[in-house]
């Protein structure tokens, strides 16, 4: 266990009155454990107790080599795992549970009595996982920069005569050369009316063709950290009108990243790109929030959206995404960097140029 | 909704005196509505009550074409989906929860006040779905032809020095070309001590040799239907010991079909195959339990184990596929085949020969 995290989870259960926990969610534990075991259908639990009496149930199939820093309770297959569970844990205390742990589990603990009340604990460790510490802030700076290299590998191949699925293929693959586990998200590569439509699924028929949007909005998962960043580029030549809409987005892009500083709100991150889309007379065509967070998980608890006002922190790490897209002129743009929250404003994790590329036909 | 199947599931609520339930699995749901949802982190709630007062909470994001059958609650992510659905829910009344519900849900439901006590409801519908009906039977059969043909597709592929990985492939490949939605489970093909060892999983090394017994456990999703089959098959030349071992584990399939009739339990069907391996003197080296039920999903509610005292019923399908695995001698075999109960026994799904294949080396 990573006892760094673990305390600073502690010191927020006791703030909020929950003296024991149940974390379930596979990502948490690796958060927390730096284990990464899928339990399927059977019961995974780390109990986290603010007095230290923290237990991890493991079911026997998932054998654990090392010393993983907390008692290991193994149960096995013919065994009650809450059963045994529920030994450990304080009856007459309140209990927080993980917002993802199956019914089947929940209900066993309930009908055993494990806790005076039962309450959704999850938000403790997401507020957690928001802010990045100095070693989860190395590894998004390093998956962001194999994204930039990724990023300048695949534009060429926009005027190759791939369908959208294929440019996705070739996207896949330079991942895999630069030492990606895999992807962070299924890569979008759209060109023109798919550019246009922000919930297009590439498809296996559309190409693009001389004046085309191309949206690449692509991440990888570097040492299990994800990237995720979006550039669009043109094919053989660019209208005036598509040239003006880049430039729009380029400067809210810019002044969402302006506006990401700590004791802002994520809200007025969002409002900064908004309002100016707005401004310009293009606001009905910026159809989704701003930014999301994003770790071990390429969207992580914490938008950047207009309902969301809470604070921003030092070392919280969230996408600034802001894109205009008229579905009637198969125009669409959008644009995307990471930010790490400094103490007086913000990193941008990708370097890659928003200078508009108009790339040559072959 | 298939008020058939409901009808089936209401009955079995009113006799466990269970008054309403909650089904959010979304194999479950697909098997009453014939629709697949795959909600990610939102709530989906298919709402049964007795009294027929039946509703279908959805996100706005996954829109349904046509009538369902059932009255649609419709929900957005601004709005609180398991406040709205405690409104229509009788809060004196005792409330079936799915296994699978994340706490998230269930906490809110319960802070609602949403039923006098929540209890697990699943199993209800996962003993109606152990039974097949007529139109599940026929998917059930067809899915299977198509297996028989893929394993005769995929046999001469055991001797053309491709790797376990490779040939797993070429078995991913033959289900897409049979139309297949797609496998059932990541197919075993296996050879030697990989097959010896039933928790190798297929690794890019391994290629097979003079003398090697192969395992290929494969099974592909036809029309949403499972198939799963196992052959055992020699390259170039089988050895007298592997011989003996293959007619035991073929005799045991046999006698554990015999077994699989009405009115006996899942658990004689057990002791008919590891009775006679007993017998044999192979006991040790038959290490799993001898099968499970299969439909929509390759494994699903029901096992065919020595602890599994459930009488059988017309119409359930399940697999029978004992094995004998010796890690030191790199012999391993298992043969599968699916049944399905009827009146007087059951019918067998698969086809393909249990006659011992030597495939010739090339």
């Amino acid at each position: 266990m990573d006892m760094n995290k673990v305390s600073r989870v502690l010191k927020a259960m006791e703030e909020q009155g929950i003296h024991q926990m149940i974390v379930y969610d596979p990502m948490a534990i690796f958060f927390l454990t730096g284990r990464k075991i899928n339990p399927g259908e059977r019961l995974l639990a780390l109990y986290l107790n603010v007095n230290g009496n923290h237990k991890f149930m493991i079911n026997e199939l998932f054998p654990q080599e090392g010393d993983l820093g907390v008692d290991v309770i193994w149960y096995n297959d013919i065994e009650d795992g809450v059963q045994i569970l529920s030994q450990y844990v304080e009856k007459d205390k309140v209990m927080g549970i993980d917002k993802t742990w199956p019914a089947r589990f929940l209900l066993r603990l309930q009908e055993l009595g494990g806790g005076s009340k039962f309450v959704n604990g999850s938000m403790i460790i997401d507020y957690i996982r928001m802010v990045k510490d100095e070693n989860e802030k190395e590894l998004m700076r390093k998956s962001s920069q194999i994204n930039d290299v990724v990023m300048e590998k695949l534009i060429p191949y926009v005027v190759k005569g791939l369908t959208e699925k294929e440019l996705e293929n070739k996207c896949r693959e330079l991942y895999k050369e630069m030492g990606c586990e895999g992807v962070s998200f299924d890569p979008i590569t759209a060109y023109a009316k798919g550019a246009a439509d922000p919930h297009h699924a590439n498809d296996t028929v559309s190409k693009g063709k001389r004046g085309d949007c191309v949206i690449l909005d692509i991440g990888g998962i570097k040492d299990n950290y994800c990237s995720d960043m979006t550039r669009t580029v043109f094919i053989g030549e660019v209208s005036d009108r598509a040239k003006e809409i880049y430039d729009i987005v380029v400067e809210a892009n810019m002044r969402g990243i302006a506006a990401a500083k700590p004791g802002a709100r994520m809200c007025d991150v969002d409002a900064a790109c908004r309002d100016y889309i707005e401004e310009k007379g293009f606001g009905k065509y910026f159809t989704h929030r701003t930014g999301h967070s994003i770790g071990l998980e390429d969207h992580e608890f914490g938008d950047v959206s207009s309902v969301n006002e809470d604070i921003i922190k030092v070392g919280q790490c969230f996408s600034v995404e802001p894109g205009i897209y008229i579905a009637d002129e198969g125009i669409g743009v959008r644009i995307e960097d990471l930010v790490i929250i400094t103490e007086d404003g913000c990193e941008v994790l990708n370097s890659f140029t928003k200078d508009l590329i108009v790339v040559p036909e072959e």
